[in-house]
């Protein structure tokens, strides 16, 4: 199951069986989308399957994610998603309502992120031999002129930011999945943050980098653009937004916030010139509200993130090995 | 099991589950791929998933399958597969070798069409809830100037080709899935068709309809092809290229040619006047050798396929409902 969480293992898994194998230069970026050029136009094209368990939980579906996810890898790059693709794999039985009722999650996801789904392909496979609904979605957007935003371009001075509370869908849908219950319902931030990212362009074309922290958390997405670029990344703690009942959650539960995967949030380098008004422009976005400074870009220990602690202290932040929680997503 | 079957089952649930809720104009023209302008150029893009079983038979792979699919289909809008999505399912337990071999598959099939992946995703279920490997991909490809294939555009006089021999990649993995043994082994015939399509557009860019019949075979190819112009298809049976060892293991099973597999052939009509041509520049390249004309397109019963058949009388070729062959792809 580790192969699948996002972390070390799931990294290993592509480094070393899928990217030789399918070679080619541009996956070996290793960003959350692929950055191409067809017919004179930029294009960002990035995929994602889920297979997350129950289908619908609070703040969300699988549908909403199907949508949200590749949205938010084209939004990445820089790129408002223009059209999807939807594969469904449906397993034999399931009931024709639970079906509807994720086809139509999929159509008002895609109305609310302004995508288009222009393509898909439906497989059914025999009872007990899938779960009900995966779905797999793929999509392509533009990607405007002067933009180049890759892990690669995180440089010592970048201020490091993320656009809001974290670790709310990984408690959401473990809380329902083993029955937990906290005195305040904890709902999946599923969003669609394509109209955020645009309101950062529009400060500055010059972000350097943007990760959507998913599986494996804000942890993940540093430890992975602290790999990418060589830098390392200083982290302080009590500058993280983590909601009270993600915090209590987790203490209980023995998890780290840092780790638990979100869905509408990202996390930003942007050159500390542009860092104030960038983080201004998010706070101004609904999407944005609780955005903070949360670290900045070193020189210093390479490849590596580091968190000051609560108490003054400094721990490093290694990748996650495998996976707190499976199928989050 | 039959709504994944490619026929009208299928088809039932694209019409009134998905594509209502999905919305959207250009998924209701229900093509193999969805023709999309982006940044001033025009796109195919298209995705299909694998959950063919076993993982690998005679002459191919759920690897061969998933670049081949996709490449295929978005061929079948005149378009070159240019770069592809891969999503990965895999299912806990799997062993690396089998990992490491579908990876190579895709690899290396991808390399034979030219189309380079570049993005991917992989996820990882419990044990009992997949079947080893499930794949999707998703394309894109530049649609030439002045190149407008879809099934809407099937007029009477059009003349009806299949770019070869039929029925072998149903026959390849029924008889290996079944364990049944024929005097000549049958391989699929999964291969890219981008090459043969530029050949084709080579002597005419007016081509009207290009389709690959996978599920359903070549009934269900015409068969949608009548649904979407209102046009009529008549077929003469004795110019279905059916080789030998196909026609033999139908008739031991009960199968109707016409309704099982290909994942290497296309189905094309076009206008009379540059048929010959076409139909030369098909037999010059290694994928068209054995192409023939099969039919032609008639006023007469709109929707509706007729087959003339070896004893002289006419039979009416529905759709099929469900699926003689289930998880063929």
């Amino acid at each position: 199951m580790g192969h699948g969480g996002g972390g070390a293992l799931s990294a290993e898994l592509v480094e070393h069986v899928f990217a030789p194998a399918f070679g080619g230069e541009t996956l070996a970026t290793m960003a959350d989308s692929a950055a191409v050029t067809l017919g004179g136009a930029r294009l960002a094209f990035s995929t994602d399957t889920f297979v997350v368990r129950p289908l619908f939980f609070p703040g969300g579906s699988i549908g909403d994610l199907a949508v949200n996810g590749t949205v938010n890898d084209l939004a990445m790059s820089g790129a408002r998603a223009a059209y999807l693709s939807c594969g469904v794999v449906l397993e034999e039985g399931v009931e024709m309502p639970v079906v509807a009722r994720v086809a139509e999650a999929i159509g008002a996801a895609a109305r609310t992120a302004g995508v288009e789904i222009v393509t898909g392909d439906t497989k059914v496979v025999e009872a007990g031999h899938g779960d009900g609904v995966y779905l797999n979605t793929a999509g392509i957007g533009l990607i405007p002129d002067g933009v180049d935003i890759r892990p690669q371009r995180a440089r010592p001075g970048d201020v490091v930011l993320v656009s809001g509370q974290i670790g709310l869908h990984g408690i959401a849908v473990l809380s329902l999945r083993e029955g937990l219950e906290f005195d305040v319902r904890v709902e999946s931030d599923c969003a669609p943050l394509g109209g955020l990212v645009e309101a950062m362009l529009a400060v500055t074309p010059d972000l350097h980098v943007l990760r959507d922290p998913t599986r494996g958390g804000v942890a993940a997405a540093l430890g992975e653009i602290a790999a990418a670029a060589g830098v390392g990344v200083a982290v302080d703690e009590r500058h993280l937004p983590v909601p009270e009942p993600v915090a209590g959650a987790c203490a209980m539960l023995g998890l780290d916030p840092l780790y638990v995967a979100n869905e509408g949030k990202l996390v930003a380098f942007v050159p500390r010139d542009h860092a104030d008004a960038v983080l201004e422009a998010m706070r101004a976005h609904p999407l944005g509200a609780d955005a903070a400074v949360i670290g900045a870009c070193v020189a210093d220990h390479p490849g590596m993130v580091v968190a000051r602690t609560g108490l003054g202290g400094t721990r490093v932040v290694d990748l996650p090995l495998g996976e707190q929680l499976p199928r989050i997503c």
